[in-house]
């Protein structure tokens, strides 16, 4: 009886978010019935795999009885209606533990939700807990462990939302990038991960390591998942000045249709390639030769190899002003790893960091005319699986060079290592492009599959 | 003959900005009369007064010749119609000298216009030359005097557009504020300058010394004529993050209706009351009681006793990043006092710079509670006339606060000191009230007229 239901929760919980999301609209799935499912597999697996920081069992069952409630009445239902949501711990949520993987913000109580948090609840979605981030959003890992392999690191920052999702705890996560941190954790875990363009997501209520470079993303199994979801919270809030009082795209519908051409992919090898692993290399290019006249091989200019060193200059400046006061109160209860680089952006020169802050527009350049032939550059995730071992989150060369420049990036999680972990193929458009770049990853998808 | 030439010159510069925009508009007044007026008062005067940087008196001749005919041909007139213009000499003219006031720079004749000057050119002025600016738009002084004493500064960095305004050169002049460039100068030389909040005016083409602090202003001997020539190049220029697509104030209108109660002012006495002269605290206090119910006093908060040095962090800063190429390839031919602030921002940390970049937000939230009680803040645009020597600009502690706080400000030239020289006191509104502020400036101005 127990095993049966647990079978039908696994069930549930492969489905996509886009299946889930119809039945719960129709009634055919209740919001309790898929919230104990999460809880079970929660109950379960999270002993071993540590992706959460706060599950509030009860709590959780209260918003699905009341969106239950709701959707019997006839009143109409949003867009993530029933839907649960992990939330990576650096986001805050009113009368619900927020603690920045740190431990001076252990047992932090936020009194108010943060911008999206709000979004999601008024879209329906159940908040089903937090997620663990690395401590502080930067390098120093948390306890979470890769469910694909419980030896091998999930990637990090945004390590629990990953590994809630590639575990089938939750359909739905929320997560943050600055250099690597939701494609990285996404690639490693094999689910999709989705950092908008810079500004697409109102940052208001969120740990700020660096302005210039946060961004909100989204985990989900496939592309579809991660539209829904992103297009819930892409918005303006005149609090966060990165963002924009713009129209914001239908990402679920594009990301749904089918492209008017097949999509071309422009192949780029980025600076660090030198440090990709063997199975990569051979897995990017075989891609190169099954998609033959949709992909084409570009090299970047050779200024791009200037990009990770100036995007550091400005993560570390801007982190060791907002993290001044952890440092000054509470020093002894950091990481080594976060204490250097805050002190090490304390004796940057604001020259410097001003000269760094010039180069998106300078690679920007460069960007538009390869985005002008194609419809996303595909390129690796990261350099390989997820290295084996607790003590790194892993390499974000190939990310940090897309935070930088602003650019949306997606990972689609549809390459194999030849040790069985999970590989993903990131895929970047032109600032603004978010919904086409959704449509090409979700095409890219399906044709993998296919 | 040529006397009579010259008062008729003379009487015809007297008249304000509107009304030869509108003789000109009318036909009444020929274009080329009006700038020959200007050419002979600058042979006159300039040997002395050092306001122009650069005239090329066949090239004015030439545009008010073009402006002539296209009036006669019965082709709608622009806003500024025939009305000569003078140019602070860091803003790019295409083809014209452009000198940044340097040495080093000196025989520059850019490419293109900048952004005001297409607006400037598109509503029909005549672009008469170029003014002095002090050397890269800081403190050290460029070679103009006050028309008042040839003895006394003429204020800076805009020395020769408040200058040649103020001797009847020109009647409408650009120039810009980083500290106190505007305001100031135009209250040592007895004109209005208006500086508008920040962002309201695209900056591109203009020398830039810190993107924070920059602020365009116009110089007109009336608040009237100030409003006509920024209502012309307030816009929005996408390649300016500080514009927005915004409608725009209508600043001429608005300044020249009846403001529908009678102004309200907040008297300040601003941090630096300790220097001012007795002089010029004796006319505030004379202000205050002839002003009657329409004024009170108000004491701004302590920590505004911050701002001076904490603009003064940005503007080091954000300077040393932009000047850097003029101190590594010329540092002999700089003054000491660029230098110095050159090198004295290379060493300023980031995190000590960014910590800065949060005071406007934070001084605002205090003015917004005094702004809510009245039209405008009433208070010194300096601490007394103009000073004695060439050596020094003077003091611009009045100005640095409200060019952080972004707020738009304008000195109303109704005041005089013991020994002659003219006072300007200067009026601040909240961030985007620029049209309200000109309508009270204008009524400050008839007021005291009156």
């Amino acid at each position: 009886m127990a095993a049966d239901a647990s079978d039908a929760g696994q069930q549930l919980l492969a489905l996509g978010a886009s299946e889930l999301r119809d039945r719960l609209a129709s009634g055919a799935l209740d919001a309790v019935t898929l919230v104990e499912s999460c809880l079970a597999r929660i109950a379960a697996r999270d002993p071993e795999v540590h992706a959460w920081a706060h599950v509030d069992p009860d709590f959780a069952r209260h918003q699905a009885r009341a969106m239950d409630a709701h959707r019997r009445s006839g009143r109409p239902l949003g867009a993530l209606h029933g839907l649960p949501v992990g939330v990576k711990d650096i986001i805050d949520t009113a009368r619900m533990p927020t603690g920045n993987g740190c431990a001076l913000d252990a047992g932090r109580v936020p009194a108010k939700d943060a911008w999206i948090i709000q979004r999601l609840k008024s879209a329906g979605a159940i908040i089903l807990g937090k997620t663990v981030s690395t401590e502080l959003a930067y390098l120093h890992p948390g306890a979470t462990r890769n469910p694909h392999n419980l030896d091998h690191t999930p990637g990090g920052s945004s390590s629990g939302s990953a590994a809630a999702v590639a575990d089938g705890m939750v359909p739905l996560a929320i997560g943050t990038q600055t250099g690597g941190s939701v494609i990285r954790p996404a690639a490693f875990c094999g689910v999709t991960g989705f950092k908008p363009s810079f500004g697409a997501i109102p940052r208001n209520g969120v740990l700020m390591q660096s302005h210039t470079l946060d961004t909100l993303g989204v985990f989900a199994s496939d592309p579809t998942g991660a539209a829904i979801l992103a297009e819930v919270i892409f918005g303006y809030d005149p609090a966060d000045t990165a963002t924009s009082p713009a129209p914001f795209p239908a990402l679920e519908r594009t990301a749904a249709s089918a492209p008017p051409l097949p999509p071309v992919f422009a192949i780029v090898r980025p600076p660090g390639w030198e440090r990709a692993d063997d199975d990569l290399k051979q897995a990017i290019a075989g891609l190169e030769e099954a998609l033959g006249e949709q992909a084409f091989s570009v090299d970047l200019p050779e200024i791009f190899a200037e990009a990770a060193a100036q995007r550091e200059r400005i993560n570390l400046a801007e982190m060791s002003r907002y993290y001044y006061h952890y440092e000054r109160d509470g020093a002894a209860q950091l990481s080594d790893v976060v204490l250097k680089a805050i002190r090490s952006g304390a004796t940057m020169p604001a020259r410097d960091y001003l000269a760094a802050l010039d180069w998106p527009r300078i690679l920007g350049v460069a960007l538009e005319e390869i985005f002008s032939r194609c419809d996303a550059i595909l390129c690796p995730a990261a350099p390989g699986p997820a290295p084996a071992g607790l003590e790194s989150t892993g390499d974000a060369i190939f990310n940090g060079l897309w935070t930088l420049c602003g650019t949306p990036a997606v990972t689609v999680p549809i390459l194999t290592a030849s040790n069985g972990l999970p590989m993903g193929v990131q895929l970047v458009a032109g600032r603004g492009d978010d919904a086409r770049l959704m449509r090409t990853a979700r095409w890219l998808y399906d044709w993998a599959d296919g």
